[in-house]
């Protein structure tokens, strides 16, 4: 694994040390290269004492046959590509490979490397590409926030049920901003507090209007509003969403049963309901609930996952399990750590 | 003052304790009377050792020219009525008088007993109704939500530039929710967790509606979800609007500056800008921050707040300020408590 | 397992839902029963969804050979009596059969109804009676803050090498104190607070000196004061001692590494270091640090469990795996959730 | 104010801002010069807008009188004797000052630069040091550990009562550490989290020391452990003392009520009463309780300040006060805010 020592990274440890077909090989860390992992983490003392490399990919290559790489943004594309190159299956849980257009990249981060990569990298949320992922050499990893919204919003779009503009107003734990050193992300400035950030001007909304987009089969019109709660775990989003024609009774919920039938992960709540994001801390559950509200002729649709797991890791070892044909839920069966 | 032993009731305690002009007669507990309100609230030592006493209309009017009731609701309408019939001015923290509709009252809690007071009540939202604030006997002190969402909305409703349903998201930390020993409010169950609750069926969404219909002539949609922070105070409102037509540049900022000219808790942060709860915490300052998204055509305004202090009791006492002719930041200056 | 919908029973559905070897017949709950357990917990959806059943020991004890018994102190004695008398094993997480001594038992809680089973009942303490576990008709599991200070101190006091009174500063999250109602355990008065309770007087102080005591091979002198830390999960035992004579340099280390050779669960740290609670969270781990202060000739061992693992539903599983002669390390595999 | 914008210069605004005899002529900050303070405060949006100075002596001392330093440590002494030498008063809040002698100082932190101002300076404890504070010309603010311990310790130390080692056994939220982006102390790593931290070794052990000894006229003996809460602000201090012999029934009581007869902010709790740090949560309080359990011969003594206050700003403002002639309390009349 490369970039292990990240929160998604040590999320991905945890996960793959109860998987019991995975053989982890090397783990790399460009910062603490040379200490053991259990180090940094003394919560893997005994359980993972490997020691941290820094990353070669040539080594790497000659190590495994699948790689998770858990790198910053933008340092990710040419070491996966290296990967690709030598035969390896990668699967990226950075935002290099998640858009699909070059230029949407540029944007929003920088000039691609290997734009040429971008067509074949499968957008990694399982339940909609399952069929892609398992033939993929490359998966893009969802972002956390895109892989709450759309899991809430895939079965509307599916059947071409929305109009206008979808407000997702979403809420995260702190962790989703990874392992920080900003002053404006320490215990003393997040506890007791709450606020908006990035409104409307968000990275995470591109991908999420990419993927209703291909759902819906036209462009999507969506106001993106994150907020940062005083939490480390959790993303619930709260979606607004008009719809053509009002529901039948009940017609929602059948909806969304059937088209997340068999999903192991998924968690339709029943009608009027919603979840709450203690109630997938540490699983790689994602719970759905929903209300329509006949005043105001909106449905609001809320989603809870835990960030790390089914944001991140978990959904990253499920993809795994579809790349290699092994049971969809090995090493992803713990509960929710509650209370 | 009445019900001194709640959140809102202690916290009045606070403000009343520097302010200059006031003198404290009585307090009264039902659920601690005999004890001194200091045994409860150890911060008060020293500083307010009054003698907690059991609720005597006769006695209380007997004691003072104001009364502060911060008594449960449906338990506070005829204490209230009583008080009035007595010649004493009150300033009521309860929703009972909030509503200027009987019918809309027995919906959303039970039977009026002292419908008739319904027409004299002002509602206490400082900002919007001064002039006969100043001049009430009775006021009725506005819910925590409504103060965030209207003052973040009038003026938009003022100037009828909103079209179509309003959404509010709002996020309120666990003193909204009073002294309470619901399990759900536990510190197990809501640390490290966020949901929403009610959403849609809320019992401040028509205090919300009242408002915004008076300012606008007008009947409103909103919606109305409110969610629950793992923080003790504050709340923040997203509150995402349609206009009749998209703002100038700098129309929304001169509009709301306008709007709010020379009041003195009311800030507007410059546009694009949004504010975090901890700003206002401890003070009883609304700060309020916008911005236009063009891309989907909405407008994102968010508000901030002290549940407990412009949520409740600071602007309980603004509002007394003002039915006194004192000056009007009289006991309510002090600057957020950061970090 | 009866008592399903406390903390200690929750924690211990999730531990046994994933343990290979059982099979799970019955729930109970005396407040629930009749709803899924996933109703109360919504986690357990599609893991767990057995009814709970009210207790009537005849059912539980033809369906089950062994139970655990999360019920309240004082209500326990007699429901495990019961299902002893059906040639049943019992694992009692209360504190009803922990004291041997019912006088002392009457002292710190109320007149034992069954005081002949406090003879044979088993300490549950499974570093300390491995042996006398695994044969146990009756095991009473600890409490949490006694595993976390015996662990501490056992390797000292089985080499007599303490003298005078041991101080334990005890430092607790809220689940501790069980799923609660208790408006001092609410969000709002716990969050962004820190305190010190029965100091001296608690009622864990007896089951302490039960176990070092015996340890020793004579009484014991201990300060036992715990503190209540806003956060949900997690004892930290700050422990001060002073020896009958200065250690020499790593014969600490030594003999801590030596006492608790090949235990799957203990973590010796390297002299110097200490552990966080959050290392430990989720996990039935328990990690211990220890610094000589040569200025003032105390020794500081400082422990860190889970209390609801570790400290309660973890060591409850490790004790039944003993009892049927399974690998010790079954259902309590996973690493700790970080961050 | 040289270094407004860390924790506690932003809290001595905060105080300041409504001290009536205070005119605040400067504030500096190296990090944000040419800003406003409001802009990295928001809270102090149209309260004090000052612009934020970079840190010239001899402009600064042609300003004012008296000079607050809360600069780093080993930053703030050239600086303070530079506005000595100028003829100023200044009060230090860094740990310059705070140690008489060159040589602990050189060990704790680095060779002093301007020893022979060691002697001058007045160690600012208030209640103890009043006279001497009053006609000093250079206070050193007391650290907020020292605080909180010496305070709790001075009435035995003073009655030379007290034998053997003293415990502290201490607990601070994380704004002790200042405003910082180290990410141990990001929000991620300390929340659900509890751990000790220099344990034998911290900083503020020689404060404690050489005010004890002073006191009692002898060297002491203290092992003092800290430990980081996850909260914001707030020090709990629990003390464990053995004294020469077993106090009287309420000895103590008396004890300490006398020794701080007529201090406006020392709360005795009633015997076998503890605080709590909520209670003072914004106050210049400290409140003190105690409990002598006979089994163990110890005496616990437990204090409660808030850090920023109490610690450092709020005693800075008391000394100023001292300083000045002026009524004590000005300034710092405030209520703790509770909840």
């Amino acid at each position: 694994m490369l970039g292990a020592t990240g929160y998604a990274g040590v999320e991905l440890l945890r996960i793959l040390l109860r998987h019991p077909r995975v053989n982890l090989k090397a783990i790399t860390s460009q910062q603490y290269a040379g200490k053991r992992v259990s180090e940094i983490y003394p919560s893997l003392a005994g359980k993972c004492d490997l020691a941290l490399e820094e990353l070669q990919v040539e080594k790497i290559a000659s190590h495994c046959d699948l790689a998770f790489a858990a790198l910053p943004h933008e340092t990710s594309m040419e070491v996966v590509a290296g990967l690709l190159r030598r035969g390896k299956r990668v699967i990226d849980l950075s935002a290099d490979f998640r858009l699909h257009d070059a230029a949407a990249y540029q944007r929003w981060y920088r000039p691609h490397k290997v734009p040429e990569l971008l067509g074949e990298a499968v957008y990694g949320l399982t339940e909609i590409h399952r069929d892609a992922i398992g033939k993929a050499r490359l998966v893009a990893n969802p972002g956390c926030y895109p892989t709450g919204a759309v899991l809430g919003l895939a079965p509307l779009f599916g059947e071409k049920m929305v109009r206008g503009t979808v407000v997702i107003d979403a809420k995260s734990g702190t962790t989703g901003a990874g392992r920080s050193s900003a002053v404006e992300l320490s215990f003393s400035e997040v506890n007791e507090n709450f606020k908006a950030y990035n409104v409307g001007v968000h990275r995470h909304a591109p991908e999420i209007e990419q993927e209703l987009g291909e759902l819906g089969g036209e462009p999507v019109s969506v106001l993106f509003a994150p907020h940062l709660v005083p939490m480390s775990r959790g993303i619930l989003s709260t979606i607004y969403v008009e719809l053509k024609k009002a529901p039948a009774e009940d017609g929602l919920a059948k909806l969304y049963r059937k088209f997340y039938r068999d999903e192991p992960f998924i968690r339709i709540l029943p009608a009027g309901m919603f979840p709450q994001t203690k109630d997938v801390r540490g699983s790689n559950d994602c719970a759905i609930g929903f209300r329509y509200d006949s005043p105001t002729d909106r449905l609001v649709v809320i989603t809870a996952i835990d960030n790390l797991v089914k944001g991140a890791a978990g959904q990253a070892v499920h993809n795994m399990n579809l790349m290699y044909g092994w049971p969809e839920t090995e090493g992803l069966q713990g509960t929710a750590l509650v209370p």
